[in-house]
């Protein structure tokens, strides 16, 4: 990890700036793809299926007997593990559905905001060497929150034609029923416009390649809401001469074993510690499974060494970290000066695996600098708020002159004509 | 307006198809206008600023003269109409910024959420016709609510290069003075990337022709956010034998006013009401100001004759319409049943143009079906709201093993160790 030291102020936004991915290739790929699915359905999965996973099927749906026993095929720790996440993530965003008080705006104009599920949402779930889970918890269990009727869920199967079985076991304890085993931008396009197979969905989420990145970009465009834009995960840590090198180490690592393209940063106020970090990351690395990835991932990363913490918390807000770890000994006062972030771990012991596993909150959060306008998964995700207006004779009577005023000064005479004849009726 | 008599169900779904607008040859000349905003700003500008509007100016940003003198232009009356609308949209959504309690999901993990305004907003107004003052108070007084800080509003100039004045009073009511003479989709790709003179935004708010909604597109697939997808404008009403027929004519084509591309649907359990509905129509139509654009909008529209209210609320959720007004007897009933819509009007006199101008609800809402999984600008609009979590030293002990043992099926080491090094520093 590259140490820059006090960097002027005028390079700090290209030091933020994240390497750019040219999609304009896939385009043309994903395109086709998805306009093949949307035409030949289920014939264009069988297609994919055999192309890229080399499986020969027409049965898409997982059986219900095979989420039955996914329970037997996992250890009793991993199912009491997941069980308790389950309980923190539903315990943390229960609370975000709220009812709202109507307000009486104007004597007999009374509004309010109803917060109603979205009917059908889309999960996809990725495949491949890490069984992603957890992210069935993040996306599901606010899903049940909300109240969404129709949950489907798409993942790759392996080359047995299987799904992992923590995967099955986790939808299964959701309720989460609709499971399909298709991947990539075939199973984005299949939930965006249905097959005779999987239903369409109003709104699709969860993590992909860039294949199934691109796929959510295409359908969006179409009028399908998707989660959140899409780019390589990424950890901020904010560190004092307080905080243990080993810790600050192990939680940049957490980040940068995702792939090669996870971004990590560190940022302090002292040198000596972006020096030990450096001796801890070593250290730790070497003993990886995936040090390969992680290494490849640090080795694009930086430590930044400012003058102050207040320095440090600027820069973070030009940064906008989808996940930033304040490990200072006065947490407190970075924490309120926090502006774009996705999610923010407080203190020594707030690793960021706590939210990404179990801590509660929602690991599916703004990357690439979308922080500065976007928000994580939540309860809202899953959501409209349909807005209500109850006008009665009196209040017409007291509002409709404004309204035909305001109409009448950008040429809407039909919309002040629509006041006017209710308020005759009432003379 | 056709009259459709209980059609069978399976013609719903088609009933409800709106006309689908080819946007593709949109694509090249749009593309275009935006690399030029971004390589050459204020050039750019110029350019189009000649081309389009022609007039010949470096001087985009309107003075503080002009907003000023405004005030002196448009008559007292506006002035306060306007004023009374900006309270009641304050009123109804001041209550939509909350401060969400802390959540303590496990002994030691206490989590939040945070509502932290998105910094950079910009606004875009359109000229034309219709000087849309109201929706600077739709889009301005949320962002004020939120905390905005910077506000950047771009309308285009008329062929005088003024501004309309009610248009500059209502900003600069609401304190917003950074306002732009540009129109059309260079206005889009100006604050997207920042010119010289016009700053850079994170979030594009405001309605637009098919320039601007293309831009608009284009800039959220590089990462800006926008307000919402567009679409034209739509109303559709449910009304039974109570309501009186001069109310339903007068709301549709309240409706149709906006355009030729604009939707409007009635839908009764009454065939009568449809055709003395029918009849106003012709008789409101015949003296409104804009009756061309509304009777070419009125003449793809349609009524439809069903067996029950109960049938006519669900053909209502699936077509998912923008406004929805409930003109029956006993609306509550039919209220509570509302699953897909943007923003509802109980009642006899709740009028489409009481929202869309001064009940206090927003007017910017999800159009052509996308209220299925949109809802409509709101206070929410305006921030983000970022997680943050506290786990102390008894924390990480207790949940702590429950993230290792996830982390690990995941394949996920690193992520394990960060709880690890923890743990065993706890020891």
């Amino acid at each position: 990890m590259k140490i820059i030291k006090n960097p002027p102020e005028n390079t700090w936004v290209s030091l933020c700036k994240r390497p750019v991915l040219d999609k304009s290739e896939l385009d043309d790929v994903v395109k086709e793809i998805i306009r093949n699915v949307r035409e030949s359905g289920d014939n264009a999965l069988r297609e994919y299926s055999l192309r890229f996973d080399k499986i020969n099927t027409w049965e898409f749906k997982v059986s219900e007997r095979e989420i039955a026993e996914s329970s037997d095929l996992i250890p009793e720790t991993l199912k009491s593990a997941i069980d308790i996440a389950k309980n923190n993530i539903e315990y943390f965003h229960s609370p975000q559905l709220v009812d709202e008080e109507p307000v009486e705006t104007a004597p007999g104009v009374i509004c309010w905001r109803e917060s109603v599920p979205i009917e059908k949402v889309g999960l996809y779930i990725p495949g491949g060497t890490a069984p992603l889970f957890s992210t069935i918890l993040m996306l599901g269990v606010p899903a049940r929150i909300a109240g969404c009727k129709q949950i489907v869920l798409c993942t790759p199967p392996d080359s047995n034609g299987k799904i992992n079985p923590a995967i099955l076991y986790t939808a299964g304890l959701l309720g989460i029923l609709d499971i399909y085993k298709v991947g990539g931008a075939q199973a984005i396009g299949a939930m965006a416009y249905g097959t005779e197979s999987i239903p369409k969905v109003y709104k699709i989420f969860g993590p992909g390649n860039q294949y199934v990145n691109k796929a959510k970009e295409l359908v969006q465009i179409e009028g399908i809401a998707i989660d959140l834009p899409a780019g390589p995960s990424e950890v901020l840590v904010i560190a004092d001469q307080n905080a243990k090198p080993d810790f600050v180490a192990a939680d940049l690592l957490s980040q940068a074993e995702h792939g090669s393209d996870s971004q990590v940063v560190l940022l302090t106020d002292n040198e000596n510690l972006a020096l030990n970090v450096e001796k801890e990351i070593k250290k730790q690395l070497a003993v990886l499974p995936r040090k390969e990835l992680a290494g490849k991932s640090i080795g694009n990363s930086f430590s930044v060494v400012l003058d102050s913490l207040d320095d440090c918390m600027e820069f973070s807000n030009l940064y906008a970290p989808e996940h930033l770890i304040i490990n200072t000994k006065n947490f407190d006062l970075l924490a309120n000066k926090v502006e774009n972030a996705g999610s923010v771990f407080l203190g020594p012991y707030s690793c960021e695996s706590a939210g990404d596993y179990a801590s509660g909150t929602n690991h599916t959060l703004p990357t690439n600098g979308y922080a500065v306008a976007y928000s994580g998964v939540s309860t809202d995700s899953f959501l409209k708020k349909i807005t209500f207006q109850q006008v009665t004779g009196k209040g017409i009577l007291i509002l409709g002159p404004v309204i035909s005023i305001m109409a009448e000064a950008e040429n809407l005479q039909a919309h002040s004509n629509a006041v006017k004849v209710r308020i005759n009726s009432l003379k």
